[in-house]
């Protein structure tokens, strides 16, 4: 163990990210993070791919949100997005099957527009 | 399939670069990304886990290394360090055990000190 006050708690491994419980706005357990979407070449997080309603990783509908959306609370140690179930459930979402969707900029530019966050591109 | 004209490819999935294996500055694999260690809040990637030497997934060298190191390069559509071989067996390391390791100022320090890149914070 390293003295608290050396350790680094800025920083959190990708791994811990994906699979981690997502909180929604009234503090309810929501989804689960898929996995984070990176610039391959700045490595800056663009994208989270939000799994919901899945029972033992089938099923469920995906969502792809701005990483703007997520907040990570120091007390729960883990992800609340600052969204309703309600909301969520309107936002643009694909099959499993057609998760090369996430990478499509006309998607996108839904996903965007439906969150009202200013597009990075 | 989407058409390639409307896919973004700048962005790849935390869990496709996870596991992936890393080529040295002559082309030769030297090892595999265990994960990306990012900003929890800002999702800037700042360092990167390599396992150097692993037998699957057993033993080996850790090393997390500036993501500046990391070069993503379209023809391997892998990462590609600026390091040698050589470079990277007198780096810092840790043991697996010690993976908290990573997060520790003073470690990291040296990691970019020995990697000549300019400390984020």
């Amino acid at each position: 163990m390293l003295e608290e006050k050396t350790r680094n708690h800025f920083l959190i491994g990708s791994d811990r990210v994906e699979g981690t419980t997502v909180y929604g706005r009234e503090g309810n357990k929501i989804g689960t993070v898929r996995r984070i979407l990176i610039d391959k070449v700045s490595g800056q997080a663009r994208d989270v791919e939000i799994s919901v309603g899945a029972f033992l990783g089938m099923g469920g509908e995906l969502h792809s949100l701005p990483w703007q959306k997520l907040e990570y609370d120091t007390e729960l140690g883990g992800y609340r997005l600052d969204v309703t179930e309600e909301q969520l459930k309107n936002a643009p979402t694909y099959a499993d099957t057609d998760s090369d969707r996430q990478h499509d900029r006309e998607y996108q530019s839904r996903v965007y527009s439906y969150w009202v966050v200013t597009p990075y591109w």
